[in-house]
């Protein structure tokens, strides 16, 4: 018991102060309620179809199949989604498909850049979802109907800083798709590598700061090539890379990607703390 | 002679006022020391690779070749250049080409609207020159490389609105090269026609106001595809459409697009009474 007034002043004082920090603590958002954007805007997002060697018998030479030059095609802006936004299956869509990729954001302007100096122009790298309909991409020579429907490129959870990462060319690319990984397979069995993709996309390209090259598509493992069906409303998917972090999409029906019906993800969303975004 | 004190200083004040706007006239610029940025900038440009019918003999049905599909790709960011602009000649290419075509501007965002209200949803009008290298787009399956390199995509010279054109499927598109017609074809002659086009694409992008939709390549006169080279810095082209005006690219050699040696369009360049920028 407290007989000195002063300090019984300055003890209801502290504890008054720490009861106002637990308020404030009890008012952080939970981080399942925080709704993340992506972590960059980039003013261009380049994409490379394939990329990704496949397993060949011992002896057989594994660069056989490589092609001259990379496939390159573009999302367009409207795919951007973030983390925290689900993907809209779109009602005239029915073979919708995902590609795990590495990401990789640039943060040096880059213009016809050597091979040797490619890696001074990236920021770091992030995980991309390149979701894809078939039956779209395959209506004509370009795919770009395929691939360029609202909220079909998913990228985050954040860039980590290209420091942080001891060899981008061994890491594993992980997609899990209801529980099962779907997809399993090293950075070190790319056909480009990243310095000679920045190099080479900079000769056309002047790349931005913020800008995004997913640098194409492990392949999926054969039994779940075989197991293979479109995704639908209430699928999810999660691409994991050691280091990089986890990147799950869910796919949802039109209309149920947020309360005011807006399908599509925020043209200009920001990272918010409303709880009920997405 | 004014002997009236008062006349003579109004006729006095009258002169000076005039003699200011003779000096205001005098310093306003010449229009060709006007630098003329691209009429919008759209945050989108898709265009189409064909989508006009060639010829054929009479008594065949011309429509026996439609696609079921236009084949639809992209134009990045950087490749968009105005009026003023000229277009640099990569270093790395050497098999440039022209395609000069009719581009549509969206005044209304458009998501998945039906083909009779899509022109609801249409600004106007304006020229578009879709600069390729053959070389790089034939390199793979997608034609991004080929399409994609800083400033091959030259937009102008105005947005004419929707109402200024009386039937948008009743223009002649023609291309001149070196003082010959290389192009005169008829927008009548489109496979999609625009209302149908628009529908389509706001399917799979919401198209938002200012993003642009080039409508397809009129084909090249028989003898123009006889005589077609590559161009080569010192080339010009110029598009004209009655109604619409003309747009001419200038192609020149890297490092003498501007005597900072900056070859790119700037990517955020305004219009501007500078007379010295391109």
């Amino acid at each position: 018991m407290l007989a000195d007034p002063e300090l019984t002043a300055w003890v209801r004082d502290a504890v008054g102060r720490v009861a106002a920090d637990a308020d404030a603590l009890a008012t952080l958002p939970r981080a399942a309620d925080v709704h993340l954007a992506p972590p960059v805007r980039p003013r261009t997002v380049l994409c490379l179809g394939y990329n990704y060697r496949g397993h060949v018998p011992d002896g057989q030479d594994p660069t056989a199949d490589d092609p001259e030059f990379p496939d390159v095609f573009v999302k367009t802006p409207n795919t951007l989604s973030g983390p925290s936004d689900a993907v809209v299956v779109p009602a005239v869509a029915d073979d919708v498909d995902y590609e795990g990729e590495v990401a990789v954001v640039i943060g040096r302007r880059a213009h016809a850049v050597a091979v040797e100096d490619a890696m001074d122009h990236v920021a770091g790298f992030t995980l991309f979802d390149d979701v894809s309909d078939r039956a779209w991409q395959r209506r004509q020579s370009q795919w770009a109907m395929g691939k360029c429907f609202d909220g079909f490129g998913q990228l985050g959870p954040a860039v980590v800083t290209a420091d942080e990462v001891a060899d981008f060319h061994d890491l594993t690319v992980e997609v899990v798709r209801d529980g099962a990984v779907t997809v399993s397979q090293s950075t070190s069995t790319m056909v480009f590598r990243l310095p000679w993709l920045v190099s080479y996309l900079s000769h056309v390209v002047t790349l931005e700061p913020g800008d995004v090259i997913s640098t194409g598509t492990p392949q999926k493992l054969p039994e779940a090539l075989d197991a293979h069906r479109p995704l639908a409303a209430g699928d999810a998917v999660t691409i994991r890379v050691a280091g990089l972090g986890e990147l799950t999409t869910r796919f949802v029906a039109p209309g149920a990607a947020s309360p005011d019906g807006d399908d599509a993800p925020h043209a200009h969303a920001t990272t918010t703390t409303e709880g009920v975004h997405a």
